[in-house]
């Protein structure tokens, strides 16, 4: 039976399944990072490959061959690299056409069937895309840590940091971050002070220089953790609007469809729970319908299908869903 | 007769006077970047001595020789090549101590002779000072373009680049910054658009992202070139309030003085004319008298004849001025 190979290959994990053309999955694996342009070439391609094998083995039907494989990546970024992973996946049990498709669109089929939506992601960085007719159409943000990406994990772990910096520095008010910050650094404040400054704010200083800037995103789960801080939740508060302003800039009243949300931000926190933060972050985003989804392998399987003219309705996508969860 | 040697040591440049005992200066020397920290210890130490050299060329009474010579240098930056430059100038005709002091030191006895008061300086970083008995006694900000530094040069450059990016994007207001930041760059905006945005933005976040972040310091002179312009006066507003912010931090009813004003956003438009700006921002300063400096040679002059005994009053401190002013 003619079999495909669907990869979600993220800038941190790659997904990978194996599907039959009823939507059905055999197999399933997880693997580090697959994103060519993060993670270089060979380590993306040993990912991608790693994850593969992975789900080859849980389908444990012998050997096993794909008539195609489709990979969601973000933007462009494998383009150039084509040639190269299909040569690898040639070795793995592929025998037809290797296609990259964007990861928006991967996030988007994994909460919808539905030709035509949103997704907005917020994991490290932030983006927000219009699909129409199944391809994306608008795309907003996703400009990087230092130059846009507002809201996103990068943004709330930065504003994080400089409110505690600005905190001990006498130059904002004092914050229950400050504790969570210098707890997850084994830092430890102490009334000795220096030029009328708090001692630990040299090497607290030092530490989060000592970082690439990007890492600064491991401290945006200490915003979700402090949510009664006034601080905290200011910072959240904004997050939230930067988040909404960005879905607002691809929205197009003739575009009708659901919003699907990924990325470790809008799933792990903003949304989820009754918080006066969860309220106003729906209610920025309109009457529409809200679809969480936890990553973008089920959103491969479907761009998989449809690009092998596989029609996918609710029954196909629901197989899909439905089968995954248990292989996971 | 006794001379003494007074640099005021930047990161972008480096000044050299040489002072006799009552204030009189008779050379000055102009060199590159004096800090080691920022431009590396051995590049530091040439400008160092460059602006020296200059000094004593333009003093023209054959060899000079100085009794002590003093430093104005950011932070400790210098503390650990003390020996070294201290080497240097020995060669040059150093016979006494050489003693290291702060930039703020520096910028605020440029403005006044009273031994307490405050200093706030916004060039590419933004830090603000208490000075009592002539030492600092309290300091706030200062603490990098990453992690603080608010209103600084940096931080409004950055904030011209986000804006530009983010009215591009369709996420923020059009704004007059956008002609003005892509003519810097040599790019021109074009009908035409990808995945709905202008074309233009893919080349100006490639370019923006091979500066080193701290670069964007250079688009900081848009947002007072584009004063007329919504999103410009709200950066520049926004700075303003940051950087009264920053010297309330340091304030203390105890310690009543002048405040010295330092530093290219300060001294370069933030202040000066009659701008809604540079009205609100005097009036966050409070009712303190404002004294803007050019940078902070004079007081490495003050400073060098403070640490060699000679007590320095209006007289002493007019005639340093005065002296310097001709031979710049």
């Amino acid at each position: 039976m003619q079999k495909i190979l669907a990869i979600d290959a993220g800038g941190t994990s790659t997904r990978a399944v194996i599907v039959d053309l009823s939507g059905r999955c055999l197999g399933y694996g997880l693997a580090g990072g697959g994103n060519p342009v993060s993670a270089g070439i060979d380590s993306a391609i040993d990912s991608l490959a790693t994850a593969t094998e992975q789900a080859i083995e849980t389908a444990a039907e012998g050997p096993v061959s794909f008539s195609s494989a489709l990979m969601a990546m973000a933007g462009a970024s494998a383009a150039t690299s084509v040639a190269q992973i299909s040569e690898r996946f040639k070795k793995l049990g592929l025998t037809g056409e290797l296609v990259i498709e964007s990861d928006l669109l991967g996030t988007f089929f994994s909460g919808t069937f539905h030709p035509q939506g949103y997704a907005l992601v917020a994991g490290t960085g932030a983006v927000a895309a219009r699909i129409r007719d199944g391809q994306l159409d608008a795309v907003a943000d996703g400009m990087g840590w230092l130059l846009g990406d507002t809201g996103s994990g990068y943004w709330i772990g930065h504003q994080v940091a400089r409110a505690v910096v600005a905190a001990l520095d006498g130059r904002a008010p004092v914050t229950g971050l400050t504790g969570l910050l210098l707890a997850s650094l084994q830092l430890e404040e102490t009334p000795e002070r220096v030029d009328g400054r708090p001692l630990v704010l040299q090497p607290l200083i030092h530490l989060l220089y000592s970082l690439q800037p990007i890492e600064l995103s491991r401290f945006a789960p200490l915003a979700f953790q402090a949510q009664d801080d006034h601080v905290a939740r200011g910072i959240l508060a904004a997050a939230a609007s930067a988040l909404a302003g960005t879905l607002a800039a691809v929205r197009d009243p003739v575009v009708d469809g659901p919003v699907v949300l990924g990325g470790s931000v809008l799933s792990s926190g903003m949304l989820t729970g009754a918080t006066p933060l969860a309220a106003s972050l729906k209610a920025a985003l309109g009457n529409a319908e809200l679809i969480p989804v936890r990553d973008g392998v089920v959103g491969a399987a479907v761009l998989g299908l449809l690009r092998a003219g596989v029609p996918v309705d609710r029954e196909v996508f629901c197989r899909i869903g439905q089968s995954v969860t248990p292989l996971r």
